[in-house]
Formats: structure tokens, sequence, C-alpha cells
């Protein structure tokens, strides 16, 4: 009989030795980061109620892996790191003292987990700061993400955000065919996008206004951009996010750009919103937003906003960038000559000196 | 409307901080240890083909959480971290320089995990040793075994060992009464086992050498008791398994005693299989054996022989002995006047130096 060879599933992968490493020097770069700046760990399980993903959003619950469990209670694994936290921290941290800064690592599952790749499994690492509102608690979500970037070794990237506000503004001025815009832009789908425009009743003047908003693009100069293309939408109110905008552009006038023609991919951001880009990756690199609705859902009115990266992302990058990565030091093979107590009290000596060392086998 | 509480599904965890702190103290003591004695990490997806899981073990395959993949295919939540680790030695390491040495840390996931607990997600971390044959590696790995509960700080703890061979060896000379008897031990039921002697053809003799049989357990002392017992069963051979008892009884006379009433979990095992006791924790505290069947199953054969340990036990078994573990630092809180670029600074400065210090939000 020819053995069959039974494989991983499709989307799944083993890490070998070389790329554990890696991974785990990706990691522990920005675990010590964050501990830095005085974010604990926190865990939550992988296998969640599947309702505790539906109330919080239905994106993520359409790309979620179900199952039954034994009582025929519908179960997912977590398709998100921030839902699970949320949820803890209305269940259990009630009465803590403000803010909270978690980070977490791990591990996420979806169906097609990205839109041009297969993955089912990814690790997530990210942080949530939480029990804050908007402002300097928005500041430093990005500080740290930018130093993320900078942690890792990155040599080009740059942090597109943009305001979730924008869009509600734009849906209350437009209406409904806002938001057929948007959603053709969540898709990328500039074509969708310019037949919605045709389509539709706006004047050429609206028209014109939508083609040059999303193409604003830029560090402080779009400021004023910004302020004057809202002047021909009457109520069309950017006194807010334009304040928000100056003060995230001056984090970090390298690295951060605005972006008012990206979307958010995630249904619960509520404020500003972000995402890294960077040559060595043709697809975002983390990203992160506020999201001051989400806990509340769980029973528990706090304001929040966090970030993640994808560790598989970050590894790629850095590797397409040239980076490289520390090996694995040989360990030394001692003898057995017959005595295995003389064996293991050598390798024991040599443990106690910090080498690596085991029995030539 | 009152808020719905959505919880975590039974038998499934959150860890806040200062237990993630303790978990991770457990788990950097022993990949320290693994790493000294010249191991290397490996990873393997959680989402595993159910086929992969079913032609290793058909005890865990019956505790496997499934799921119906996008095809219709049948997936399963890996249910041991050895079988997929053979899967991938035999997929990916033909060829490799033998021995491999590999370390892991994840998640497995069984529907009641324990027979007296009911998690459903647990953390596993263990060692596989492959391509060499029993002899040095079973007392390399058993001694990786005794030293991880050494290096943890365990006060008290004794290993108890057994062999395979012992069983197949009564199976030899006693057939299906013989397979009875070693079910009804398995679930540690002896009232069962002494109901299936009385009801057996077994003559007196034979029932009271069963009944003798099961209660060696010692060190020592104990392998002329063995000698002795093997003779008043025509051949039923114990020179090979008195010849490894002695080996392994060598490696640390304190801390390991044979045990021949011991059964194995895990239907893999092949070898000698171990498990370690103590009186902090009411069930073994992790366990291993040789399995040199398994990676043939798919497809490359090679001799293997591992241990792993659940870091839920371990930490809960070091908290009942008392164990104290390191605590959070609370970071410094910079407050910031106005102009958040100079409290970046200020927070830059420290954490350079290696402090944590966060802005006070």
């Amino acid at each position: 009989m020819v053995k069959k060879l039974i494989r991983n599933p499709a989307g799944s992968k083993d890490w070998l030795p070389d790329e554990v490493v890696k991974q785990e020097y990706v990691k522990d770069k920005l675990v010590d980061l964050y501990e830095l700046w005085g974010y604990q760990p926190i865990q939550t399980p992988i296998l969640i109620n599947r309702d505790s993903l539906t109330i919080a959003s239905s994106k993520l619950t359409n790309r979620a892996l179900s199952l039954i469990g034994e009582t025929g209670n519908l179960l997912a694994l977590r398709a998100d790191l921030t839902t699970p936290i949320a949820r803890v921290t209305a269940e259990r941290l009630h009465g803590s003292k403000l803010p909270l800064r978690f980070y977490y690592v791990g591990k996420v599952f979806r169906y097609h987990a990205r839109k041009m790749t297969n993955e089912r499994e990814l690790f997530q690492i990210g942080v949530e700061l939480i029990g804050k509102k908007e402002g300097n608690a928005d500041l430093e979500c990005l500080k740290i993400f930018l130093d993320s970037l900078e942690k890792l070794g990155f040599n080009k990237y740059m942090v597109l955000a943009n305001h979730a506000c924008l869009w509600s503004e734009l849906f209350k001025c437009f209406g409904n065919v806002a938001r057929e815009l948007y959603k053709a832009l969540s898709k990328n789908d500039l074509v969708l996008f310019e037949n919605i425009l045709l389509k539709s009743k706006l004047t050429l003047k609206e028209k014109a206004f939508w083609r040059a908003l999303i193409k604003i693009k830029g560090k402080k100069e779009i400021l004023s951009e910004i302020r004057k293309i809202s002047r021909k939408i009457r109520k069309f109110n950017v006194t807010k996010i334009i304040s928000t905008f100056k003060k995230i552009l001056d984090i970090d006038e390298k690295h951060v750009e605005i972006d008012l023609g990206m979307t958010n991919d995630i249904d619960y951001y509520s404020g500003i919103y972000f995402e890294a880009i960077t040559p060595y990756l043709g697809r975002e690199l983390g990203g992160g937003g506020r999201y001051d609705e989400l806990i509340g859902k769980f029973g528990l009115d706090l304001p929040a906003i966090g970030f993640s990266f994808c560790l598989e992302d970050l590894l790629l990058a850095l590797e397409n960038q040239g980076k490289q990565f520390p090996a694995f030091k040989t360990p030394s093979y001692v003898k057995s000559k017959g005595n295995i107590k003389k064996t293991f009290d050598k390798i024991a000596m040599l443990h106690r000196k910090g080498k690596s060392a085991t029995i030539q086998l």
C-alpha cells in the first residue's frame, strides 16, 4: 500500500524552526515596545460564542469559521482580537482604573482572511487603549503604531489616516448615494464609483466635489484643501476633523499622511482610523482605529482605540526589505561513553554557563 | 433594553494580565531549558484535516472538535501537537540530519480535555526527539522532562515510568483477557479489574500474578520483584524492559519510579512512557513516551520520543505549592502640557533607558 500523504488544509501553514525564530524576533521587538509603553498582556480564548462576534461586526461574522458546540450552540473561531477584548473588558473589568492598556499576540481565523491571499489562520499582535476618548489617547495609540514600524527597522513606510466622521458628515449631506459611493471605495472599485456618480442625481458641482475629495491625500498642505472643498457643500462640517488631522500630522511629519479616499475595513470604527503602507508589501501593513461603541455592545460603555499587525505580513515585508534575522546557534554535542550520568553532568555544567549542549546521539 | 452579557463558551477562559505574566514566566523557563538542550521551535496550524488525526489516534479523534470546511471537507482543531509534528516531519523534513530536536508551545482543543475538568482549549508545551531509537534518546528525553520540573522549582514530584512492551508481552501471554484488564486499568477502575479477573478462566496462580503485577511500583528494589514474578508465567519475557528500567532509574534515583500498573493514555506509544505527579495537583502533571510507528503513518519511518506539559496545570501546581511569581512594574506616567511632541520625546528618553513610561491620560 502506498502511504497517502495527509497535508495541511488549504490556507494553513507550518512554521519550521528558522521561520519561528524570525517570527519570535518580530514578536519580541513589539512586545518589548508595548511593555515599555505600559501595556499589559491579555489573552482570550480561540473558541467563542458566535453571538459575541455577530453583535460586533457583520463583516467579521461573514468571514468567521463556525462550528456546532456539544449542546447545539453555535460557536466560532475568533476572527479578530479587538472584539474578544471588548467582551472581557465589559464582563470582568468593570470598575477598573482607566485607561486600561492591553497588548495581545494570538491567532485569528477567517475564510479568506485577506482579499488577495488564502490564509485561514494568521498571527495578530496589537494593542488596545480603553477608557479614554479621542485626543491624547488617539495620539498615544498612533505614536505606538509608528514606533512599532521604526523599532522593527522598516526604512520606508507611511501611515495613512482618516476619520469616520468624514463619512458620517458625508452620509448626512448626501444620504444614500454617499453610502453607495463609500461601498465602491471600500472595494477599491473606482469604475463603480464613477458609475454611481454618473447615474446619480447629484449636480455637476457635487460630482466634481466627490471626485476631488477622494483624491485629497498628503501632509499639512492638504488641510487648507479640505477647508476649501468643504465650503462647496452646505452643512458639510470639517472643523473637528481638521483639528484632529492637524494633531495627527504633528506626531511625525515624515511618516504620517491624511488620505480622504481611505475607507475603513472594519465596521466598528467610530473615530480616526489608520493603516501603514510600505513598498515591501503589496497590501496594507496593519492598521487600527477608534471604536467608541463596541464595548458598550457588551454592556459597559467605554471608548477605546487600538491597532493590530499581522506577524506574517511584518515578516514578509521585512524579508522583502532584505532584513537579516538572527540564526540559531548550534549546540555543543557531548559524546556519551557508557556512563550517562557523567554525560548529563557535563551537559548540566555547560547549561549553567548558558551554553546550549546536548548528547551526541 | 437590558444588554445581554455574552460570555465565553463553557470550557474556555480569559487570561487577565497578572495570569498571562505567570503563564509567560513558566513558558519562558521551559523554552530557555529546551533551547539549552539544543531543541528548536516548530509551529503547526490549529486547523487540521481530520484525517490526519484519525490515522494517528482514535482516542484523540473521539475528543477532537470537528468542523466542515468550505468545500465540504472535514476539518478538526488539533487535539495534540505530537501528531501534527509527526505529519510535518514526514511531509517536509525527509532527508534532514537526524535526530531532529523540536520544542513547541501551542493550544490544543478537545471536548472534555481531561477526565475531571471541562477545559476545551489548553496550552501545551513539550519536545519531540525524532529519528533515534530507544537507548540514549529515551534517557535524554526523560532527563529533560526531569529538568523541566526542577527548573520550575517544584519541591515535591515524582516521575513514574512504564514500558509498552510490558503490555505487548502480557497480551501475547494472555490474549483477550489481558486487553480487558488493561482497559479497566486505563479507566482506573480496580473494581472492574477484579471483576474481569474473577469471571475469567485464569488459574488461581495467574490471578494472583495479575493482582501482584499491577501493584509493583518503586525504585531499584522492584527490578528483582519483576524478575521473580515473571518466572511464574511461561514465555513472559521481561529481560528487555528490566534493562531499560535500570537505565531509567539511574538518571535520577530520587525522582524516578517504575509503576507497572500505569497504563498509557495515548494509543500511539510503543516504548517507554512516563508521567509526573506532585502532591500539588490532583492529576498527572504532564507526560510522554516513545512513539516509533506514528511518523511512519504519515509516510516516513522514523522512531521518536517526546513529552508535553499543560501550562495551565504547571501554573496551578506551582501556585498550590506557594510559588511567588514576578509582578508587573507600574510605568512612569508623563503629563502632557499641551505640546505632545515634547511629551513623546520625554517618554522616548525613558524608553531608551529601558524604563517603561506612558502618557498620563
